[in-house]
């Protein structure tokens, strides 16, 4: 059958491609893309950041959904026609960390949309245990956004947020304001720490504290606001220096820093505040089926207000507009592509 | 009454001096002081580093034994002539930190022997509070370990070392040494990286599996030895930046790494590393009461082998000749002073 594909081809470029889709496999279904958001990663993959893993002829996209086309021959727990989600990671099984438990983090991840083809096409074919159905109540754009919001969901857990404790989010990105949002539905008091301007207003808009670095001492501000203990919690979402640095200086003894960022570049970090106040670093990386879940209820209910991040919507005919236009501009949250019809 | 106190009095001296000791406070006991141990922390002092926390007019020392001498009017649950320990920490019981359950790393903490006068005289005047009795079996040069000893205690219930667990040791000092045996007593595969060839020597005798990072590469085989899975639990205790990067390249998928080192320079970290497999970390200071009576019961039933770790014992008299071979002698593992009639 054929059917159209967004291939990444290298420095900034996109080929619209009609294909040929192949069945899916005994193990796999074949899913009718509806709706595709351009992530973070993506967007370091448009930018040539990430050519090494990926090469110059690769479908990206994994923020998703869809609608079930096909199944193959050993699957039988779903059915043509259902609305899903894919959770896009394919783990091996026989590694220390899926033996362990913590598939998720397999140390043989292939993560789908990146080390496989993904979902910037109108036919995608997964193995089947990736799927996650949806409640009727979500819209197929709004679901777009539980890849994303399951991220936060995971962070948050790794975080063990508690209700009335202090949380201090660096960086008010699309991730960071969903960790926000995420743990401000735990209970917690959210202050998010942010530079730009227009990000800072939406974080205001959607109830937060809003502290910018670059006219305050966002550590003394807490400080000052926790009667000198600090945070309980931090995620850091910003991979800065700064970010770094704040992380130590607003946390309180035996705060929880949750390390969500991407440092490309190693910082210097202030390992004696570990020691002297005991503070604890968690790791978080995507998300086990559990935040799937969490993420896609706290969608289904509007505890997580969809649309109010969603900033545009594109066909996937205009993938290569829609990145140069997110590409540097700290004001975008999310953009989704429309992979069936016209956006 | 008279007694003899070792003043240190700045740039690597100390004077002994015979004062009249006080009574102790309503809430004090005093101590008759059996033996003190050396501390890293106490050489830092001898050599001029903390001098704005100390002054240079201070009886430092905290790694003690000794015997009830007298109780103030208010103590009622010990009796002169008990032979006891001092768990160093005055709290002050209103910050956030002690209102929250961390009393030990309380943010106003009075360190006995840093912030008040310490152990390296006759007679100690202590809160009563700080007291832990000792069981008879536990003779008191030994007894002066249990400090040092609590210290690793604490730090191996920070990591929940569990049995067969892989544990890596960085740095084999005198608290590596005793996290690497505390850790082995909780059933950890304990491997101790070190540069010193007389402490690998320790190590080795102690039977541990030992690394030399000048020689070769630690992580690399750390994680050849555990089929690709890396350190289970990771103690940095060397304050180094080449213990840093060790910490996370040894790291297993969701490794726990344990902070003991006091970083006076922050260091790079891999802060990435810790990101991609949700590795934790948990800074670790002092001891909570339990982490004594695990240490007493340690050293009492020669779990910890204490007299394998005092290589030297030197008279209050000789203090300053002490410290002068101990500093800069990597080689030495615990000085004791004993502070009544000859060493």
């Amino acid at each position: 059958m054929q059917t159209e594909a967004a291939y990444y081809t290298g420095n900034k470029t996109f080929s619209l491609e009609t294909i040929i889709s192949e069945p899916p496999g005994p193990d796999d279904v074949q899913i009718d893309v509806a709706y595709c958001g351009i992530c973070g990663t993506d967007l370091h993959v448009y930018l040539g950041h990430m050519d090494q893993r990926i090469g110059n002829h690769r479908v990206i996209g994994h923020e998703m959904s869809g609608t079930i086309a096909a199944i193959g021959d050993n699957v039988s727990d779903i059915s043509v026609g259902e609305r899903v989600v894919v959770r896009p990671l394919d783990h091996c099984g026989e590694c220390p960390a899926c033996r362990r438990g913590h598939a998720h983090i397999c140390q043989n991840l292939k993560f789908l949309g990146l080390d496989t083809d993904g979902a910037f096409q109108q036919k995608w074919n997964v193995p089947a245990h990736t799927i996650h159905k949806l409640p009727d109540a979500v819209p197929l754009d709004h679901a777009a956004l539980i890849e994303p919001v399951a991220v936060a969901c995971h962070d948050v857990r790794r975080g063990r947020v508690q209700p009335g404790e202090d949380v201090l989010v660096i960086g008010g990105g699309p991730i960071g304001m969903l960790n926000a949002m995420v743990a401000k539905h735990a209970g917690g008091n959210v202050t998010i720490s942010e530079i730009n301007p227009h990000r800072l207003a939406i974080a205001s808009e959607l109830g937060f504290t809003v502290c910018n670095p670059k006219d305050e001492d966002v550590a003394a501000e807490i400080m000052q606001a926790t009667g000198n203990k600090g945070a309980d919690v931090i995620f850091e979402v910003s991979g800065t220096q700064p970010g770094a640095d704040l992380m130590t200086a607003a946390a309180a003894t035996r705060a929880r820093i949750v390390m969500v960022a991407i440092h490309a570049k190693r910082p210097e970090v202030d390992m004696f505040q570990f020691f002297w106040r005991e503070i604890d670093l968690f790791g978080a990386r995507v998300y086990e089926p559990e935040d799937y879940d969490q993420a896609i209820d706290l969608v289904a209910t509007r505890a997580i207000d969809a649309p109010k991040l969603i900033t545009d919507i594109r066909g996937l005919n205009e993938i290569g507009d829609a990145f140069a236009t997110l590409s540097g501009n700290p004001e975008a949250m999310k953009t989704l592509i429309k992979c069936r019809g016209e956006a």
